[in-house]
């Protein structure tokens, strides 16, 4: 079918091109002439007959937000936007009520497969209507991997979004998972082939998967890891995640002290312990010691206050 | 090569049956009568021929000691002593040491495979001195998958513990990803099809692992886990994974996580929060209240006390 | 000075009757006619003279966000209004910028006190340009503890409630605290009198504290707290806090466990913990176990699978 | 009555000179012979009459294993020792069977105070048999603060040092729950006052607290503490009050947390995050972008596999 595909960046570019080899007959606009089909958005709904299919597929946020604004300006009534980039659900659900209003149909989606998409396919999370997600059904069978898993339309509009954040969070818990198996392995003195213990778990196990596989491999190109810094972004999923189960009072333990790791791994020095310092520096007080008259502030151990320092005897 | 097999459960009986199948002439015992080929340990380790190798498949602790004490009374200098069971990785060191003063080999051996290891093979993590795996590599090779992974020396006596340990430490962690994105999927209104999203994960995304795909075979078999309680047993390797955690400084606010999810799950009540509550109550104090001056206690929200319950107005 | 009280509840009532003892000419409104001086909030602005102050102590939320909204109608450039109640941080930069659009000045003003405010007073933590604090500064006063505590101009609008918001979230992590420490000291068998423990601490140790004393007063009413379920509300200030910091890329682990253990504490059966038993049991798998060939499904351990369930031996 | 002190550091120094002023005939000994009343311990217990109590204040593990086994050897049937060190409660179980073997007795006692016991006396938390603790309580009266708090007999031998363990452990999870509260209120921008907010909380709130108005002393030396790491030692107490919990299947999420940031505060370099990291690398993959040709290594956001990089738009 025809659609018209917004954004043709790493992503959106891999995802026209997968739809091309499909067969679709995809309209690309990128604000990038070079790579460009159309000389912009209005070209582009222009170009394809109503009803017609738009796929946006640019940053989450403003970026998004502006092109569907936009998109509602130019569209016409029957017409369906596709938003596949990382929005947010509560944005979608907002764009969603917006279109609606214009008779404009909207599906939410959330797009997994990264750089291996383009010849593997794309697992998709998708929200909206049963008929506009029957309507794009032949654009989500391409651009989707082979098989019957890697697509599900989780519900109504906000949800495919929903599930692409909560696949995001149990990401990092697994993530998290393997980084402190390995930290603690790194740290035992008896484990000397830390990168042979992950490789062996790779068959058999019940922890095999595509992260340990990455890891491995990572493993193999950097035994110790030691040209890298502890140091890692988080995405707006991980706190949506964390978000959504506080509004909804659902206990996240896992997922919550993976996003936390990210954000302490950004800190150059914890304020949070600073803190700690500071109070362990009070137990010690301005007091004078028995024995030797000097000031201690600052004592070594919490024990210095609540049972203070005791001189080694005998 | 031959080799004796002690403890002939599903385990035991199926790594002797695998063993068996490879070419290896296998003595099994076991306390039943009806599944052993000896009478006692004693008659197993005559009908070995010096040096010989034992393998010990039964419970971790009591049974695993009071055997490995056995044997280290009947095995002579040379032979070697093989640990497969769960042990503690600091009980290893332990045998280790005890059977070394009788120049008697150990390896420990931390096994995974369950019920699809006869056919699959087992994943093995072992440890010990080179010398010691290099003569059991026959038995290695034919319990372990075909294949590249599936084994490894891991370091020294304790070692292969160890790594089992971790690989179970990791384990806790990524099924209680699992389950929190689960929970918070369930608790959405938008998402409908739950099961359908976790299925929709098992082909091009991050998370596709093994243990997505029982999930996601649980939920084939009950779609919403309604006949199951939220309970959950813990073995000992997740706690020895946090006590090795402490002793070696190493934070593992993931893995802790999800043991203690499983402590609490297995709470008819919290004591804990009977603590909160009781804090709760006692802001209430006993106090006249101003209007009404009927006593409260046990205010509904800590606010009560804090910037207490004021009336709706208006 | 004079001074319109909205909402003469537990707290408002208490707080206007503080301010009376202290000298101020109170009007207080209260959709209760029975404690109300006037019968509408267009009658208790009448009765002040300008520039008016008012403070609202209603229920955060809509019923807030309804007095300010009609205040915002009836009051005049130069008048001020205080919103005592429990309000969210964000909601005061909204209630602010709509007032000053009317020239009509916005202080926030975190609440602490609880039924003893009344003869202690009450810590206030306040909001708000450094003019309008001063204007009110004579309320606050008499409404504060006497010293030197017990007040803070913490910044601009909005200020006051974020480290109210804070306050709550430090209590929290306390309350859990002391409540993980009782869980602990029962389930120990050594440590006999629990009560006693508690009492032994509340003087000359480091955790001495308001939130210690009335657990001693709990227990010393009921000493094993077998008369309380453990089952906790949270207010909306401590999902605010864990919110706010993951906003802030701040990690909260404690704050945050103190949540979800009050999130948890109100489940009939964990969710999550179902999809870890629904894991478990897949471990087990459907397979025919070599000894009796009995399906087992629901292994008791992990071990099942990973390195199953051996028989014991000898 | 009279005792030995053993150990007459900054603690013992201090207990032996409050014991004294209240009447105690007190022989002290110390390595130092500088502070030493006797040459060694076996003049100690030569100088005390039958039968005899010996209150041993040096470092715990070894130092107080070897004067608690020297003692075991100098004194007779009949006598009592005292541990008031910060001794595992499994190392009382331990020497208080070894002593009994000698038919003398043991208590282990908890204390807390630090600098400031000398003057206000010490916290005393205290396990062992009601005679022992009977025969001993002069001193108690004697170390203890004024008033009927500050002394329990917690229970069997250990009960006091499991007491005083669970009491350090409270305390971390307090520390970091002020240490959280502080750092959030830093990051954000509209508290301006922050030492204001904490100094405001010492009256009318529920979080009022020693370590509250430690906190408040330390902001007024250093009021954005940026004289300070935010590095933290951590005691053994922390350590074993989570282990107690592994081995008792109690969840201690908050206290854990709080010893687990500390383990992290001392780390340069977080080891798990550097895998969280080479995760992340692993996503960008090798592969060449649909646009511009260029190897991606590193993607900012998981996004970047996930849901990757797209281009922003219009």
């Amino acid at each position: 079918m025809q659609i018209g595909m917004v954004g043709l960046g790493k992503m959106g570019g891999n995802m026209a091109e997968r739809l091309r080899r499909g067969g679709h007959d995809v309209v690309g606009y990128d604000r990038d002439p070079a790579v460009s089909d159309v000389a912009s958005l209005k070209e582009l709904v222009d170009r394809l007959q109503a009803p017609r299919a738009v796929w946006v597929m640019v940053p989450a946020g403003a970026p998004t937000q502006a092109t569907v604004e936009e998109l509602g300006e130019l569209l016409s009534p029957g017409d369906i936007v596709v938003d596949g980039g990382n929005s947010h659900y509560v944005d979608d659900q907002k764009h969603g009520a917006e279109l609606a209003a214009k008779e404009i149909g909207f599906v939410d989606c959330g797009v997994s497969g990264g750089v291996w998409g383009l010849e593997n396919g794309y697992a998709l999370m998708t929200g909206g209507s049963a008929a506009d997600i029957e309507r794009l059904r032949p654009i989500f069978e391409t651009l989707k991997p082979p098989g019957e898993d890697g697509f599900v339309h989780a519900g109504q509009i906000g949800a495919g979004h929903f599930a692409k954040m909560v696949h995001n969070g149990v990401e990092y818990g697994m993530m998290q998972a393997f980084a402190e198996g390995w930290e603690l392995l790194e740290a035992s003195d008896i484990v000397t082939d830390v990168p042979g213990a992950f490789k062996s778990w790779r068959t058999g196990t019940v922890i095999r998967s595509w992260l340990l596989d990455l890891l491995v491999r990572a493993l193999e190109e950097d035994q110790d890891l030691s040209e890298l810094r502890g140091y890692a972004q988080d995405s707006g999923e991980g706190r949506w995640t964390v978000q959504a189960a506080v509004e909804h009072a659902v206990p996240l333990p896992v997922i919550t002290a993976a996003l936390y790791a990210r954000f302490a791994s950004r800190q150059e020095d914890s304020p949070a312990m600073k803190v700690v310092a500071a109070l362990r520096n009070q137990f010690g007080g301005h007091a004078v010691t028995a024995r030797a008259g000097e000031v201690e502030k600052g004592a070594d151990s919490p024990g210095a206050d609540v049972a203070p320092p005791v001189e080694a005897q005998k």
